[in-house]
């Protein structure tokens, strides 16, 4: 069972402890008049950077918002007033998808990317990744920093790694196939596409000696029966991770898997807060994931409210990794929730039920408004061959049984809902 | 005018011998009963590595050809032969396109992934970048070893990169108005095409603050009208370079620009021979490249054909750089020559009198075997708004004039001709 850094990943609390402080402690000193938009942020709040000396202290600290990120970009185009440095120290930029509104561009310097690659490292470790791998990545590589944080992890690693850009699923089988890829990175969702070309094209996923799979972007390997679905259909390993563009790579499963990720705690403080009352959750609680990271000085985040939903286990691990986990991955975001009919229910509840049907080939959810109450419809495309009815019925006999909710389920024709090959949208809202 | 390396870049001649031989003892010594291909090799030509001391030993050495590359790559799958180490060593795979047959398997260690970055920043150096510049790299990153290259060197110079793929001509274009780009690698071809997309969606190139343009992968930019043509539309200086998969990026242009491209002799021992009777081509003669790499020691290149056509410039060159020159770059390749009409025919020539016509936006060339003399046909795609007749005549009197054929030019409507990301395919042979 690799590590990336068994020292490290093994420390005690009092050790982990001290050394975040440390860290802590560094970053701020650099940060204090020379990042604008933390500087102008704590003064603000009247807070000096200097009060800050233990984790205790760090609640004083004003928490970050994605839109005051996006707002500093507009304040100094086009890269934002988030910066430590000078322009000419930063060697790398990259912007999220924007699917929700302005990209947010990030840039890194030298010294943070590689930071980036080592957060990278610890998640293909964790995995059980080894020089004697062959990483078979299939994106193109545009300015989504995923892509590219996964490359750099794997020279870090020393893992041998082929690039897929610029060509069509069927191609990237053929060429793992050819080359003999044992390790895919790639959204869960591009995984079973993947899948379902390779059945369509009379492929034999079994010609591709693949043993692991690392997936992110999206929920998915968290879900048990997304996950089973991936390993069943690969005949490999199914891994999850998390991170974001702002942030880092932050949390990543271990070979031990033990139903959740493990936070990479020397790069990163983490804190689980009611999103409503800011009281922070005990464990076992779900609460919103606040996180600081400590070596993206170039482009630091303090505090910042990732929207993502966690429930933190403290347990100890059998992989022998002392960082805390979040139990069941990142359980969903808290602005995905929709109301329906009274019922609380987020889209990744939603996956692990469709997905225990594996004649299930992608589905589409719409929640439309009728007066106060909700609607939830979900159109299924299900496998040729397929007793279309029958599955129909069975599927909205789960969502009833499982939601308590009675869905409308329909049959959309073969080939008619939209593939994915970076984050899935299933998830439609229609207006009242 | 800034250099990557200066101390290597302005050696005395003595110092660079001196520095090429130091270096090639200690890569054959490597080599010498670890890389099977170059063992077997020597010890069938009845050569011992330890015999080569000296420049004036290397012809004693066979030379190496893309055939018996190809062939080391059937004979152990996937990655052939010719490797100085256990495969847990390297860390990158690249392949060439392929689009003349098998495609040929490289891989890296991070030594050598280290050289080429050195090579490429070499290049980007000499077109004048540096730190204060933002690189845009408008490719989809599959496995084509230029991409990763231009990456790592442009990391190496510490410039900002950016990275363009997954994204369409006009997308790319917008990003790097919102980015304040500075500078673009691809192929010529590539600039034109984005130039063309540009003015048919009215959206003006002045606004995007490109400076300097490197380009490869095909001649183009050692063409004086196509070089003109890309200065003229971009507003920048366009710089060639040339280099390939299995050798290195090895040769690039400076920015006082003599009419030629430096070879980077710290890292390369190029000959140039007759290809008919492999007799030592003098100085202004034209000949093959033959090239020797140093710095990648996991794949290495001895003595190798490249097929490239080239006449050595030993001249002192205003830049302060010591390096021999390819006087106008590579001048085309030797299978690429056409006999038309007992005339000697190179698709670079007819590039380089076609790109004279700014209405052009497209062409194609078709040469046609009819009995033992060919024919020539041109197909020319022009700018809406063109005069057609008066531009077809004007073409098919300068083609007269230059080439001293009578090709046959013909107007294609408007967007039916191929549009080319990558190496362009322009010249077709029809059969008898």
């Amino acid at each position: 069972m690799p590590f990336f850094d068994q020292a490290t990943e093994t420390l005690s609390r009092a050790e982990l402890q001290a050394l975040q402080e440390r860290k802590l402690r560094s970053l701020l000193e650099q940060l204090a008049g020379r990042n604008r938009f933390y500087t102008e942020k704590l003064k603000a709040a009247g807070v000096a950077f200097t009060e800050i000396q233990a984790l205790d202290d760090l609640s004083r600290l004003p928490l970050t918002t994605k839109s005051e990120l996006v707002e500093a970009q507009h304040v100094a185009p086009p890269f934002g007033t988030n910066a430590t440095f000078p322009e000419t120290a930063y060697t790398r930029f990259h912007q999220t998808s924007g699917t929700t509104g302005t990209p947010l561009r990030v840039l890194d310097t030298p010294e943070s990317w590689h930071w980036w690659g080592k957060c990278w490292g610890h998640v293909l470790a964790g995995a059980g990744l080894t020089a004697e791998d062959r990483l078979f990545l299939p994106f193109s590589f545009g300015p989504f920093i995923g892509f590219w944080a996964t490359v750099e992890g794997s020279r870090q690693l020393g893992t041998l790694m082929i690039p897929g850009g610029g060509r069509d699923s069927l191609q990237r089988l053929q060429l793992m196939k050819e080359l003999g890829a044992t390790a895919i990175c790639c959204t869960p969702t591009y995984a079973l596409r993947l899948a379902e070309v390779a059945r369509e094209s009379g492929f034999d996923l079994g010609d591709i000696p693949i043993r692991v799979t690392v997936h992110a972007g999206e929920p998915g390997a968290n879900l048990p029966a997304t996950k089973a679905r991936i390993e069943e259909t690969w005949g490999a390993k199914c891994f999850d991770h998390a991170g974001a563009s702002e942030v880092g790579a932050h949390s990543f499963e271990c070979e031990a898997q033990p139903g959740g990720t493990h936070v990479i705690e020397s790069e990163f403080i983490i804190e689980v807060l009611d999103p409503e009352t800011s009281k922070v959750c005990a464990p076992g609680e779900t609460g919103e994931l606040i996180i600081t990271n400590l070596g993206r000085i170039g482009y630091p985040i303090l505090r910042y409210r990732t929207g993502d939903l966690v429930r933190l286990n403290p347990e100890p691990c059998v992989c022998g990794r002392t960082w805390t986990r979040f139990e069941g991955g990142v359980l969903g975001r808290a602005d995905d929730m929709v109301i329906v009919r009274g019922v609380n229910v987020f889209p990744s509840a939603i996956e692990n039920l469709v997905r225990r049907f594996e004649e299930v080939d992608e589905y589409r959810v719409t929640v439309s408004k009728r007066g106060e109450l909700g609607e939830l419809s979900i159109e299924v495309e299900l496998a040729k061959n397929t007793d279309s009815e029958n599955t129909r019925q069975a599927i909205a006999h789960t969502l009833q049984d499982k939601l308590g909710l009675r869905p409308s389920v329909t049959v959309a024709p073969h080939g008619t809902l939209p593939r994915f090959e970076m984050k899935a949208k299933r998830f439609h809202a229609s207006g009242r």
